[in-house]
């Protein structure tokens, strides 16, 4: 993985980044995500379903769900899996219906995953499809230890593992709550892991992303005011899910009001895909409000050799520059054309990541290197990044309207 | 259609209501989105492909499909439709080879849509598919009269259709553009069309939804620099398509330089759908920097009885409450919940859409009303709402790079 600012960071203090870097290294003794690296996984290499199972069902929301959809949908583009995951993730009744005809009990293993075990839509549903199945090794429970969930999987028998300590719903991904299901599904969880543990080497080792990122957090938080947007442009549909994961790490955690202040702050992340986005959201970075930063996200080596053929149409010739080239070098030069157009308005800052290919490695450094980005903006920003307090209104009046009801 | 805002609006000029209608007036005479609710469908209603052809493939980008996909994924969320939309839409080889896997030469008719005829994206793609396949019978193009694509039609002598005149393809929705693939899928387009027409009566024949559009538009001109951003929060999956194309219509119609000024405006527009979002983008509406307003989208009346059951889970007794409700019902709780959890901090503009039900009126409606909208802040900010010369750079470095290429 690679990292390149075009943004000018000739002016950032090195005593910011002893400060920040100061403070990130005193994280990982109370925050879990830090050493899932580390992590014994027997537990789930060894857990074993049915030859029959032909579908993993995931009943979650948010944190629950997001990390594996986004690894599943990337790794899905490229290589054949032997199992289908399937998300349980709305309470909208048509998309219930939607799910509920591209599943059976036969053939399904339905995963129950739910931090506090009282998630409304994650209970509600799984209320639904007990109701027709109450057999106890259709599901798998994944939850906190003594969670009202954890007693209830206990008490009907079913398996249960539990989240780590310390580890919150949005950077679980790389433990249990995303790792089960991937592994079901047969991807590859250590090269997964071992991404991860590439980048976390390099930030606390002294390696190469431990600068960038620094300099890039440190920009983030300084401008915050100027640019108080954030767009990830990637430059592959393998990453649309990557991009609704990304959103949510990045608005959750650092949505807040800070810490011994009444101001709201966080900086706002958008989540683009290329080249379709050049048809839609450009026009507005390129001549709307200097409100937003970009982040272009790029595959070095697709792996797939597809050309657009040597053929010439009649009164088309003008696109006979297109012959002969490959999609991937095409769209490699597209995003490489936007980001040039980009620097050119001189007030828009720009960085560029560059992955190696679409497989496990790569999109674990990916993770990784956008969790610590998370916590070292979070730190600069002053505030709590691994808690959201501003969910929970909207939870209590629902709650009151549901008595209501009844 | 209902909509209502929650936000101040005492202090709304009458003046200001005047002058942007007065203006919005004028549009139609130049503007070719406005009469697309009495155009002529016969040539669509009567287009006839073989009876062996089950799949639909567009072979656009932008505004050449977003229109339609919304459209399609919306009505097949509660319909089963008698022939399978496929888009090609990317140049991501990943993308199109699973595409590929999709259609067969055989089963497949291919629409290839392209204003200027000669869209990058979409003529490698065709030009790949053309390669394999070179039956005209195959192939549809819809492209703007005369254009070299135009041309080439006529050359192999395939079918082709013209968007009319002084329609934007972000705007071509209702057009052939969006119309002709929705009718070959089974969808009602009449039933679409009278929805638009209903909302364009209604406002422009002093309708009940005159006066809440001119308010709605002038406050988000008028706060356009303390409410940056706008959110639709739409309670369903099915509008998770119509909330693309809601971001290229906004973000390419207002994210502009103002006329006769250097000043870079625009409103950034964010789609979220709910309850999903509730666990990811809410924590940063709710604590985050206050440059957010909010729309909610409801669906009033899903038709699906799908419930809760009455059943008691030990040691989950605290979710009984959750027993015998519907979905439906379940979903519109959360949505009012978190509506009235913003409405509460006070400094967070609210307002709410509701569309009866998942049908071809409703989405008609809701499509022309956001088009109304737009056009009406497009005035309000002082910006030419149907351009968008802001791609064009990345366009011309492209070729420059393709060129060398050569």
């Amino acid at each position: 993985m690679d990292n390149i600012l075009h943004f000018r960071t000739s002016d950032i203090l090195k005593s910011d980044k002893e400060f920040v870097f100061e403070k990130i290294c005193t994280e990982p003794s109370n925050i879990g995500y830090y050493s899932l690296t580390e992590q014994n996984i027997d537990d789930i290499v060894n857990f074993s379903i049915p030859k029959n199972i032909t579908k993993i069902a995931i009943i979650g929301i948010g944190g629950s769900s997001l990390g594996a959809k986004a690894i599943y949908k990337f790794i899905k583009s490229a290589k054949e899996l032997k199992r289908e995951l399937i998300f349980f993730e709305s309470t909208d009744p048509l998309d219930i219906t939607k799910q509920l005809s591209r599943v059976s009990f036969e053939n399904t293993h339905f995963i129950v995953i739910s931090k506090s075990g009282t998630t409304v839509e994650t209970m509600a549903i799984f209320k639904y499809l007990y109701s027709k199945n109450d057999n106890k090794n259709s599901y798998t429970f994944i939850t906190d230890k003594d969670s009202p969930l954890d007693s209830f999987a206990k008490t009907i028998g079913s398996n249960v593992l539990y989240l780590p300590k310390n580890v919150g719903g949005r950077f679980s991904v790389l433990s249990v709550v995303g790792l089960l299901p991937l592994f079901l599904t047969g991807i590859d969880i250590k090269a997964l892991l071992e991404g991860a543990k590439a980048i976390k080497s390099s930030f606390f080792e002294n390696g190469y992303i431990k600068d960038t990122l620094l300099k890039k957090a440190i920009f983030y938080a300084k401008h915050h005011a100027d640019y108080p947007i954030n767009c990830t442009f990637a430059y592959t549909e393998a990453l649309r899910y990557f991009g609704e994961w990304y959103v949510q790490l990045w608005a959750e955690s650092l949505g807040k009001r800070q810490k011994s202040s009444i101001f709201n702050v966080g900086v706002t992340p958008i989540s683009l895909i290329g080249p379709k986005d050049q048809h839609s959201f450009l026009q507005l970075i390129m001549e709307g409000s200097r409100d937003k930063s970009v982040t272009f996200i790029n595959i070095k080596d697709f792996k797939k050799s597809l050309y657009v053929p040597d053929i010439e149409l009649k009164n088309l010739e003008s696109l006979n520059i297109l012959n002969n080239i490959s999609f991937s070098d095409l769209i490699h030069k597209q995003s490489q054309a936007v980001k040039e157009a980009l620097i050119l308005q001189k007030d828009i800052p720009i960085d560029e990541i560059e992955i190696e290919r679409v497989d496990e490695k790569s999109i674990g450094e990916l993770m990784f290197y956008y969790e610590l980005l998370t916590s070292l903006v979070g730190i600069l920003i002053n505030v709590n990044t691994y808690n959201q307090p501003g969910v929970e209104l909207g939870k209590k009046i629902l709650k009151q309207k549901l008595k209501e009801k009844e």
